[in-house]
């Protein structure tokens, strides 16, 4: 499979095309600091197979911002060689810190934008970034990401919503929007030479109102290609413009439409955003770059993410939430174990804990668990008995209703459907012996079966199937009798 | 060209693949009927060669609109059938009224959504839209169209968002989201037969937080073909959720994220809706369905909207901004007048006056002008004169700044741009004699030039070109010396 085959960005060769992408765990305290709970997330993730791991982010500065791991001061690189260390005597996976700015947000609804910064709050925020990466190299990192995406400082630089005016850094022309980064890609540069891989991630489209689209994106990929950006990362929206606030919670760049695309839930087809990621990998080739490019948003069906692979629309691929739901997806994924696998069922349970400031865990884990449960064999696993569970299904009111019984050992209950094409998915994961399914249309038929799921993922076979053939409603009945009888 | 080959349509030939879809003239009084404006405005489609023209929309009620027309009443059939016959005499166009239900709106901001609604209003609107058709049929329209798109009644039964509970029109299945359709197609058929052709304009996507997507938008184009809908119009997004209210005034629900990717403004890159419609046509196709499918959104350059039929992605196309800018485009381009074009720039002044309910018109129309100007020969255009313009360039922080000289008896001035790739495209329309690029990037070339245009839709030879190779910033110098020395 062409996920398995490795890649070099740079003399960093990752063993696979897999990336953990930078998520929020709220798990290091408000300093920043390295500890156990950290070191154990990210070694979970080695231990799964997973080629590229991204940390957090962690700031280049000390401003507030609740549990968020730092790379602001030279105090933090013991801990972060700790965790480098630990994850390189895991596995051969490669990990690199992503590294962010991010400006001032009140609780009152208030946010900071880069108008208001000073010549002086810039060149420090250029300095930050250098000294940052340095420490990434010195803590013994595989590389450096830097953070362009979302809400934060160089994004709202690239933005089409920067409103900075008549200096160098204006919104008004795109080079004004690219010259932050330029500035720190140089500083960079200036302190850990040219051998050290720095990839960036960036939004393939903001997903706001006047924001860029794919348009500006392919220029702007452009540019971070001149600069010698070793890898480019693709995400898109997450942004405060659109984000509803709570006066007195935090301003969490999330909650709005463009915090759906970012982490579409669960009734987002899978894939949504290749076909930007496609569009701008293949405008960069065209212009003679060649840097790898991965893009992130519900690839974890592992023949999705083989097929934008085989396809060429990516070189790697971004899969987030369906690694924190199992980090072992690689291994598994590899040793073609696809019914072993705890499918991620974009419930976003995991974005409402970090836009609230807890730990983030995962649905799908151990009721009150912090980590991914270790990858346990399949025998053990919870069993339907003879009647193989006794799924039935009852219409009501044009949806599906499906009920089960409990079994011993079941912890949680996957729901899965096939439609008319045969493919099946995970619909949902619930904790219940009933599930709704409002999704159905007449003239479709649906086959469905449900498998229990142990604490520590071991999954039954699936239950018997039931399958339905929604009735036609009286509406399409009258158009179809007219057209059979002419 | 597959744009000037036929479609039937149930019977209802289009003499050509082009589409002007329904948009607000505001040429109507408030009454709603037919006046010599509102005809000359159709009149004018018809005689640029058109192969479909929908109407406005019209509403199947009195409720307050400002300025639309009207099919609530008997009292409207003479307008309509003068209408009609009017566009009849002139071409070969068909002609259809958009049909629509919209909900009340408050200038506070209150808005009424469908949970609001009982029974008996639904009832209502059920027998509205059926009545509605039937004397467009009566009027002697080739057929009808029901607007089930953006932020009006039967969409918002479609949406996610669809509030109601516990009846058979309830939000939380998709069968209840779909009833009323079912029941307002049964009444149509009831009226006017299964012999006249009855299309429907839905949302590809909604694009807004918690709508639908793509994947619901193909279950939903499914049960219209079960329906019997003989044609399939794409939209996206115009919707109330995320529209922005100064208190006061109209509330116009184009003014949000989803307004942008229903009318693209002039930074989208061309057709950026066009892989949602494909979707939801191939999966009609595999489920047995060919109802012709038509897509929205920038489709104005002629190899453009030639391509996407071409490939299969459409089976016409609708072109609503091109088509009020240069009512002629359809003729123009069967004649291969490209190069007479009057080429839409997205300034969107159209959506503003459609919003503030003045008479739409369009910036590149004669000042003043409520309709477009007739054809006028390419012979008698402004002349540039010997220099060919005096066109140049000058670069500042970024952006190229571009002047030339003033031509007597031009209106406006039309900037076109070359890039890399080759293709021209126009960038902008202006009335004054500088213009300033700040979408361009350094390590691209790019060619500009500047064509005078009359009050009349005359437009001079191209003015001398100009070419830019903006230079590098010192960051990307400072990064490309190390790779050259490497």
């Amino acid at each position: 499979m062409k996920l398995f085959e490795p890649l070099d960005i740079k003399g960093m060769v990752l063993p696979n095309r897999i990336m953990v992408p930078a998520m929020v765990t709220r798990l290091a305290d408000e300093q920043g600091a390295v500890n156990q709970d950290v070191i154990d997330r990210y070694v979970r993730y080695a231990k799964g197979g997973s080629g590229l791991i991204v940390v957090e982010a962690m700031a280049v500065h000390q401003s507030k911002a609740g549990q968020l791991l730092r790379i602001n001061d030279d105090d933090k690189i013991p801990g972060l060689t700790e965790l480098v260390r630990r994850v390189h005597d895991t596995s051969d996976s490669k990990i690199v810190p992503q590294i962010i700015h991010f400006m001032k947000v009140s609780l009152s609804g208030w946010r900071q934008t880069v108008d208001m910064l000073s010549i002086e709050d810039i060149d420090l925020i250029v300095e930050q970034f250098g000294d940052a990466v340095r420490r990434a190299r010195q803590a013994g990192f595989d590389g450096a990401e830097i953070h362009g995406a979302h809400a934060y400082t160089l994004a709202s630089f690239f933005s089409r919503r920067n409103t900075r005016k008549e200096d160098p850094y204006e919104g008004q022309s795109l080079e004004g929007r690219l010259h932050l980064i330029g500035r720190v890609m140089e500083n960079i540069r200036g302190k850990v030479g040219h051998d050290f891989p720095v990839g960036i991630r960036i939004n393939a489209d903001e997903f706001i109102r006047d924001g860029y689209t794919v348009g500006d994106a392919k220029l702007i990929a452009l540019r971070l290609a001149q600069l010698g950006f070793d890898y480019l990362s693709l995400s898109v929206g997450g942004k405060f413009e659109d984000a509803e606030h709570v006066p007195g919670t935090v301003f969490f760049p999330y909650t709005g439409y463009s915090g759906d695309r970012c982490m579409p839930p669960a009734w987002y087809p899978p894939a949504p955003n290749v076909h930007l990621a496609a569009e701008i990998k293949a405008f960069l080739n065209a212009n003679g770059h060649h840097l790898p490019v991965a893009g992130a948003g519900k690839l974890d069906e592992p023949d999705v993410a083989e097929s934008v692979l085989a396809e060429g629309k990516m070189d790697f691929v971004g899969l987030a939430r369906g690694l924190l739901a199992d980090p072992d997806w690689p291994n598994k994924v590899r040793k073609g174990e696809i019914d072993r696998l705890v499918k991620c069922d974009y419930c976003n349970v995991c974005k409402h804990l970090a836009g609230t400031h807890n730990k983030v865990n995962c649905f799908l884990w151990p009721k009150g668990a912090i980590q991914a449960p270790a990858d346990q064999p399949a025998a053990g696993a919870p069993s339907w008995g003879p009647d193989k569970g006794g799924l039935s299904l009852t219409m009501q009111n044009g949806s599906a209703v499906l009920t089960w019984k409990k079994v011993p050992g079941a912890a949680r209950y996957d729901v899965y459907r096939a439609d008319d094409d045969g493919k099946v998915h995970v619909e949902d994961a619930v904790k219940v012996t009933r599930w709704v399914d409002g999704g159905i249309l007449a003239g479709m038929r649906y086959r469905y079966y449900v498998r229990a799921c142990s604490d520590t993922g071991q999954t039954s076979t699936p239950s018997n199937s039931v399958v339905i053939e929604p009735q036609m409603p009286a509406a399409v009945l009258a158009s179809q009798s007219v057209h059979s009888a002419a």
